[in-house]
């Protein structure tokens, strides 16, 4: 049995998301469909992270196990032949028997507000649109409260569950650049919308509704209905993952 | 009665391209049934440029001519109010009574060839894909043969009609850049499908099929059947106006 590690990209559009639902299309049905063509095998895949519903990756990575012999060249390119444009394998590689996707040492979000006077008719499924002017260092200066490990239950979408919410996140940027504002999260994990609510707090951030001080009450007071909206889907994307 | 210009941007994807066509979507009529709400008065709208089903535009300029008194800040605004996603209005502008859209001294278009060995499932609706590697100074040195004012009956998309087959092309490049080669060719005006054509031709240079030399002999023969074939709509976008 070999291990071979995949590097996905996909537009999420079209999807329920990566993980398996019966009679819905998703990433992750979608790319076993075809493996399982190629291996002549019924194989199981591990992905770096569960992208939602609408989200898009730059960058996923999953593996999984197989007897067939096909070398990893011919795999990548009998993939790509059988996928549908909007989901493409950029690389597959053997790896150690030990290397599961699965348990990444971090992942990489961004999420893009298109922050213009006007739409961009070519990057409405990829972006949120937001027509007002956002201050970008108050935007920056507020998500800073949030680096480090915190529980991030005021940030989470909850079913009501009792887990542990707490995450650390290792990197967060905000930066304006010719009509975008583009939000980066690396973190060790995430709870469900995690970076689409800490997107919609800081877009309230940017427009003056949350001083920075206020980003700092919302995280301590862990409740839900402190933080701004979930922003839609569309503007999120996996930018990468580390091990 | 005003004369107003309007610069749009679109994705021309989902459109039967500019001219109004009954029963199917198009940019003109999308737009016309906009702007008679709004105006509440019939008007006709004359474009630089009647792109075709499927191209896209970053930069049509159309005008109209109306007695409705709204100031051409809201009737931007209330446009975009109206439109869907991919039509966009940038800007609306009195001009002249004597400007018409139509006589623009030259448009400039670009051909987006996506050349890496893996599709990017991002600009699917945007590009061609081409996976194996095309040599842009060969087809910048081929395309040097197209410029000036040419007969370019053989970069025609003929139903046969006698027609003036003479256009100027004043521009053409041809540049590679991070997975992609552009072509950006600027006339004073074109035949159906002539940029498709152009593009097809050069990128059987750039896979060296066609020779520099043998662009000249294709252009001199005037016959469509030794010209390259016609690109899909997608990868076309009109870029510039100049009036």
């Amino acid at each position: 049995m070999r291990n071979i590690k995949l590097i996905l990209q996909y537009d999420g559009s079209r999807y329920h998301g990566w993980q398996v639902q019966p009679g819905r299309p998703t990433v992750c049905g979608t790319l076993l469909r075809r493996l399982r063509i190629i291996l002549n095998e019924d194989i199981s895949l591990s992905a770096s992270s569960r992208t939602d519903s609408g989200v898009h990756a730059r960058c996923q990575v999953a593996n999984f196990k197989t007897a067939a012999p096909i070398p990893v060249k011919n795999l990548r390119r009998a993939l790509n032949g059988l996928l549908p444009d909007d989901i493409v394998c950029r690389g597959a590689s053997v790896v150690p028997d030990k290397f599961n996707a699965r348990f990444a040492v971090s992942r990489r979000y961004r999420y893009t507000i298109r922050n213009s006077s006007c739409k961009y008719p070519f990057d409405i499924p990829y972006s949120y649109f937001h027509p007002r002017a956002l201050d970008a260092g108050l935007m920056k200066e507020s998500s800073l409260h949030l680096l480090g490990p915190h529980d991030f239950s005021a940030f989470h979408s909850s079913a009501g569950e009792k887990i542990n919410r707490v995450r650390n996140i290792i990197n967060i940027d905000v930066v304006k650049r010719g009509g975008y504002v583009y939000i980066d999260v690396e973190a060790d994990g995430f709870l469900t919308h995690m970076v689409r609510i800490i997107a919609g707090t800081l877009l309230e951030a940017g427009r003056g509704r949350f001083s920075p001080s206020d980003i700092k009450k919302i995280l301590a007071g862990r409740d839900r209905r402190n933080a701004g909206p979930t922003l839609p889907a569309r503007g999120l994307c996996l930018m990468r993952v580390k091990y």
